[in-house]
This record gives structure tokens, C-alpha cells and sequence, in this order.
């Protein structure tokens, strides 16, 4: 894409209401726009990262059996009532609203209750299990605070996968599958190295529920993390129990700030018993759906990768999240016809570029460059051309070479 | 995908509480779930033809220069006070909430206000247009009856396209070709040859909106098709006037029930005089934006091809949005190893395949077959096995042909 047709600018100065670091960039580089406050639109580079966290998201859990539906925001009031969730008292974050006849409905902050309610329809024997259901779908939470830019919206897009197992053991089973897939994911977005599977509080039905945890100075979180194993307790278990249960000494820990990326949780019955999912099972008796709920926000995602990933410059996107592979620079009229050749050459070999065709002073086209965080930059001005080389820069290391139109293509398209 | 590990199921009674058709099909397909009147979630196969017609979408807009974004539900009074559209008395179909300190939101029913404030960050001179934007994003709608299934929702899923021009003389230009785009979605979904770009009523900046209106024995509007032009005008602006603008003569007309499926809009400077986006012309003079608006649901749009492409065997998905291209159908234990055989080749090449390996009786096969109206069908069994051919059916047609695998290979892959 030219970026002259773009029609999303950079800004110099930072948005004034802001605090946190992910929306300051991502407002600048003019990825998000903020409505209220955590509440953002995503505007077309934003939406490319979205969508590329969408996908890889998608295709893991496709990987272990996912099948992806997208239930409502509405949320009728009589199922959550089954489950004692509807209450403003025990539930804190509901948005709610109303039909021209008065019916209260709530706007869906999570989706156990509908989705349980779904699956009456369709699991009634053992053997339709297991069954694993996720989508990716906007959820509302009415949060007194909202300053965490897209780390904590109270809307914004969630991936929520809930699993329906035959019993405990066969719930066990998948939960341990889920952990590995949630580690891909943060392995492919570039923030495995940095994000710990985290003990955290379980419920009536599980000791422990699981977070997983990003190290990053603005987290909300405090985690304590076991170098060793590769695992974290989150502060608010941490006790002799639970370094008694995880075979961990206190002393090998060390603390840190940290976002919760994800997390995974047994629900046992407590759903399937409130909303009467019951399955008959080989032996003829009727039982409760045993069930687990896994989520992740894919903006939240994005936010977190701005905010550990970026550095004094802007952001710093890796390859696989990236809204274009490459971003294409011209300097001056002459340098113009090479870089058109070339980007054709790019998009014809399936490279996403972004293509800077704008009449700018050089620096002022590095400074967006490096805000916008690209991960290749090429440049081609008089110079290179008369030396016949291309002028290409790694955004994260900052290296830059120059290098022949064969080398290029050849690192580029491999 | 293997029938068997699809949890939905189909139903052969019609839910109790649709009058409906496309939601009475779409329900018993197992496609769709209705959560409230007007409401529905998307299962596994209703979201595969969702997301397919939106990629239809998606590639027409990005074709004519759409930048594709994704806006927020979540609205704030003040912007849409400024054009007079926050009051309920003036927009009576506002779904309305409050954040914790009481502050009023809305849920957005469309979405010119927020657009145009955004806008307003990054227009600034003549240099800066056209500009066209879409999204695909979820809109709420207080409708005080909603008995129309997925064809009119109170929430649903919409693609709004909003385009920024200099002047008049730019925006009529894309004006047309937006409706070039639109016929091109509706060929390629199945539905253009009963589609007419309908004349309907303007606004204080132009004399006609344009609809594009589906003939529908269920459809909502009443429509006069010029057969001859494919033009049609919508009964509510039909005088002699207009077909005095359209050079039409009454007698010509034929009378039809449609349901409009989208609708172009010129917008003049309505929001961008109240919203105060300027910019600044060649001449140095400030200017308000010339604004256009061109909606088009793609749930509604699949509701409307359940509805109009339906047989009383069930539904029939033209090849561009089917779920899957092929259902293919094992009979009996010694066709399973035959089919999963032709599973195997059928996947490879690239094809969707929705493989009915459950342990049923052929009847009940044949049924969910048509039921759930995928293009084209293959059945193995003991004696399409003897034979040496394969069963081909095609479920528009009806027509059944039996082929070798040579000739079954050919005509499916291409």
C-alpha cells in the first residue's frame, strides 16, 4: 500500500488523557483511536495487527479441536439468573440495557451461561464429547477505571474457548492440551520468553486456576516467578501450600510486575448443574457436563506486545503481527521509479509493503518509520542508487545494511 | 470436517417461536441459535457462510479503495448530540447503557458520527481526499417486533462503508461506482439476477437514496421493477415525478415484495458541518467534507439467501458462501474406508468437505443432506463401490449422476 493513500497520520505529540504507554504509541503512530476511555476503534493498521493475532489465535485452536462460533453481545436475563450471575451485586462490570418493553438485557462481559444453554441442544450422550467451542467476540465490562489503553478495555474483542468433557479426567486431559497451545501462541506473537504460566486462585471445582503472565513494569499483577521450572505464582496464592504443592522454595523466586495474557479455568459442573446440561452416559445415568473456560484477548495481546516490545523510537512489531512485512522508502523524485520496481517485485512474492511515496524531508519519514515499527525498513534515495544498493534496516536491532537487489530478494523472500 | 465431531445437530421440527422461514431453516440446519428475538448466535456452519459472504465483501471494497477499520459499539452522547441523533424522540431505536458514574452511552445503530469525528485527526487539505472507509461490526437496533429471523436483527453484523470527498463532482463518481461494486457482491452470492438498484427516498442533499432490494415473497418493501432498465423504484417515492427523472413509463412496471439488502446514501455535509470536519481546499478556503454512506448486512444478506435460494427440502447455498463445497456421504462400514479414500484426495486439492461418518440410516443422511443444503454431494456405499463410480447429486438441481473417480476428480477440482 502507498502510504499517500493511507489515511492514517502520525502525531508528534502525545494524546493528553492517556497514561498508559500502548495506547500513547498506538494513538501516534495512529493504529487506535480512542472513543472513551477504554474504548478504542482500530483503525487500518491497527486492525491488520488485530487480525494477524486473530488468525494465529484461530489456527491454534483449530490445532486442538476448536470449533469457532460467535454468540451475541444481548444477553437474555433469565440464564444468568439461573447461575447467580445477573445481580449488579455479585457481578460488578455488567453493561445493561432495555427492549421498548422494558425487558432488561445485559451486554455479555463473558459467555459460559449462553453457550451452556446452547449445548442443551445438542450434547446428550457420551458420545458426543469432548467438545471444544470458542470464538472471538466483543465483550463489555463496566470498569470504574479504564487507564491501561488496550490492555484493559471495557470493550473489546476476547477469545473465549469453553471445553464440554464426559468427566474430570477427560477435562484434565484437554486443559493440559490448552496449556501448550496458549505457549505457542505467545511462542509465535514474540512474548513466550517473557510470559509464565501462573498459579493462580482456582474455584469450588479446581485448587488452581492457570493466568499466564507477562513480565511488563506496567502490569497490573504481581507475580512470583521460578526461573527453573518456568512457572510463576501469582502474589495472591503465594503460600507454603502452594510452594509445598509445586515442590518450589520460596527462595528461588524472583518478583516482578506483570499482565495477564490469558487464563485458563476448570468450571466443573457449576454451569452444567445451574443450567441443566446433563448428558446420559454409558451406563445409562444422567450426569452434569464437566466444562472449562479459556480465555484471551487478542487486542489485549496487541496492547501488551506494544508496550514490552517498543522502545524510545516508537514501536517494534515482530515479523508475525507486523500490518505490513516491509516498509518501503523513497527519497527524492529519481529514487521513486526504483522504489516502484521494486515494490512490485515484493508484492508479487506475497510481501505485505508499506510504501512511504510522500513528498517528506528524510527524517521526518525515518521518525514515522520507526514509530510505526515496521520490522524491515528499505530505503532508496540518489545515493543508494548511484551505489546500487538498497539501504535496509532492522527496526529491532537498529542494524543497518546495504546490500545488491539480489541479496535483498533473496533474504527477503527466502 | 468429519459429521461426526460437528456438535450441532439438525432438528425436524420447526422452533415453536419463528414465523420466519430463513430462521426456521437456518435453526433446524443446526446453522444459527436464537438467543432473543432478533438475536442470534452463529454456530460452526453459520458462521463458515457469514464469514464467506463477508470476504465477498471485503474484497469489492478493498477493490474500489476501502480502508478497512473497525469501529466501537460503545457511544458517547456528545458527538451524536451534535447532529441531533442522540435524542430517543428524534432516533427511536437507540439501545442505551451507563458507565459507573452514570454517564450515558449508546450502543451504535450506525456509525457517521464517531467516523467523522476520527476524520477529523487526519483530513485536513485538498491533497488528503478521497477517502473511503468500511468496517464490518456489530450494530444494535431497539426494533420494537423483530420476526424476520437474521434478514432484520436487533443486533447484527453490518458493513458500513462511509466515503470523504472534496467536493460534489468526486463523491457522485464514487457514488456509481460503489453501485457497480454492490451488483458485483450480489452476482457473486447468487442473488443478482432478482436484485434492482431501487430508487428510494433522498435526504436534504440529493433527491434519491439508492437500495438495492432482493425479490422476496417475505421481504418488508414494496417494489416496481422496470425490467427492461433493471432498475426498480420503491412504492414509497413512486410519482410522476419520478418516473418522469427515470424516463419510465408506469405500465412497464411490475409490482414485486423485496427485501432490501443494502443501501447507498448521500450524505452532503450534514455531519461534516456539525461534527466540523473542514478542510482546507486549493484555494485556500475552508471547506466542509462531502460525505456518503453505503450499508450492506452480510447476516442479513445470508438470511435473505436462505430465504430466496431455498427448496421445501431445505437450504441451497450457491458455491461462493456454502459452509462446504462437498458433503460427502459413507453407507454402511466398507464404503467408510472408500470415503475416507476420496476425503483424503478431495481435501488436498483444496476443497471444504463435510464427511457424514456418522452411524446412520441413509434416509436420515439424505435428509440432513438436503436439510443443510451444501452444493454438491457424494455417496459411497456397498453399491456405488461395486459399481466402480461414485454418486454425484447436485442440490439445486436435483440432478444425479454416477462417475469414476477419474471423471469425479475432474469436475470437482478443475
Amino acid at each position: 500500500m502507498r502510504q499517500s493513500q493511507l489515511f492514517t497520520k502520525t502525531r508528534k505529540d502525545s494524546p493528553k488523557d492517556e497514561v498508559s504507554k500502548n495506547a500513547d504509541l498506538l494513538i501516534r503512530a495512529g493504529y487506535i483511536h480512542k472513543e472513551i476511555a477504554g474504548v478504542y476503534s482500530f483503525l487500518p493498521l491497527g486492525l491488520k495487527v488485530l487480525k494477524k493475532i486473530e488468525q494465529i489465535i484461530r489456527v491454534e485452536m483449530n490445532k486442538i479441536g476448536g470449533q469457532e462460533i460467535e454468540m451475541t453481545a444481548l444477553q437474555s436475563k433469565e440464564i444468568w439468573e439461573k447461575t447467580g450471575r445477573w445481580d449488579d451485586a455479585a457481578i460488578d462490570i455488567w453493561f445493561k440495557t432495555k427492549l421498548k418493553n422494558n425487558t432488561e438485557l445485559g451486554l455479555g462481559f463473558t459467555h459460559e451461561e449462553p453457550l451452556t444453554n446452547i449445548m442443551r441442544d445438542y450434547l446428550r450422550s457420551f458420545r458426543d464429547f469432548p467438545v471444544y467451542v470458542y470464538q472471538f467476540q466483543t465483550k463489555f465490562r463496566n470498569e470504574t477505571r479504564a487507564k491501561s489503553g488496550i490492555m484493559r478495555g471495557r470493550e473489546f474483542l476476547m477469545k473465549d474457548l469453553y471445553s464440554f468433557s464426559r468427566d474430570q479426567k477427560e477435562h484434565e486431559k484437554f486443559y493440559e492440551i490448552s496449556k501448550e497451545a496458549y505457549m505457542n501462541i505467545f511462542d509465535k506473537v514474540g512474548i513466550r520468553d517473557i510470559t509464565y504460566l501462573t498459579f493462580a486462585s482456582g474455584g469450588s471445582f479446581s485448587k488452581y486456576s492457570h493466568e499466564f503472565q507477562t513480565i511488563s513494569k506496567s502490569g497490573e499483577d504481581t507475580i512470583f516467578v521460578d526461573e527453573n521450572n518456568k512457572i510463576a505464582i501469582n502474589k495472591e496464592v503465594l503460600n507454603d501450600e502452594v510452594l509445598n504443592d509445586l515442590n518450589i522454595v520460596r527462595s528461588t523466586l524472583t518478583e516482578h510486575r506483570a499482565v495477564e495474557v490469558g487464563n485458563i479455568f476448570s468450571l466443573g459442573t457449576r454451569f452444567s448443574e445451574a443450567l441443566e446440561l446433563f448428558f446420559t452416559d454409558e451406563d445409562g445415568t444422567k450426569k452434569p457436563v464437566v466444562m472449562g473456560s479459556y480465555g484471551l484477548g487478542p487486542s489485549r495481546l496487541m496492547g501488551v506486545i506494544a508496550e514490552v516490545l517498543s522502545d524510545d523510537k516508537g514501536l517494534v512489531w515482530p515479523e508475525s503481527v507486523a500490518p505490513f512485512d516491509i516498509h518501503l522508502i523513497s527519497l527524492g523524485q529519481k529514487a521513486e521509479e526504483e522504489a516502484v520496481k521494486l515494490y512490485d517485485k515484493l508484492v508479487k512474492s506475497g510481501k505485505e509493503v508499506l510504501y512511504d511515496d510522500r513528498d517528506m524531508r528524510p527524517g521526518e519519514k525515518f521518525a514515522d518509520s520507526d514509530l510505526i515499527g515496521i520490522p524491515t525498513r528499505i530505503v532508496i534515495s540518489d545515493k543508494t542508487i548511484e551505489e546500487g544498493v538498497f539501504e535496509v534496516k532492522n527496526r529491532k536491532t537498529g542494524e543497518v545494511s546495504k546490500m545488491s537487489e539480489n541479496d535483498l530478494l533473496k533474504m527477503i523472500i527466502k
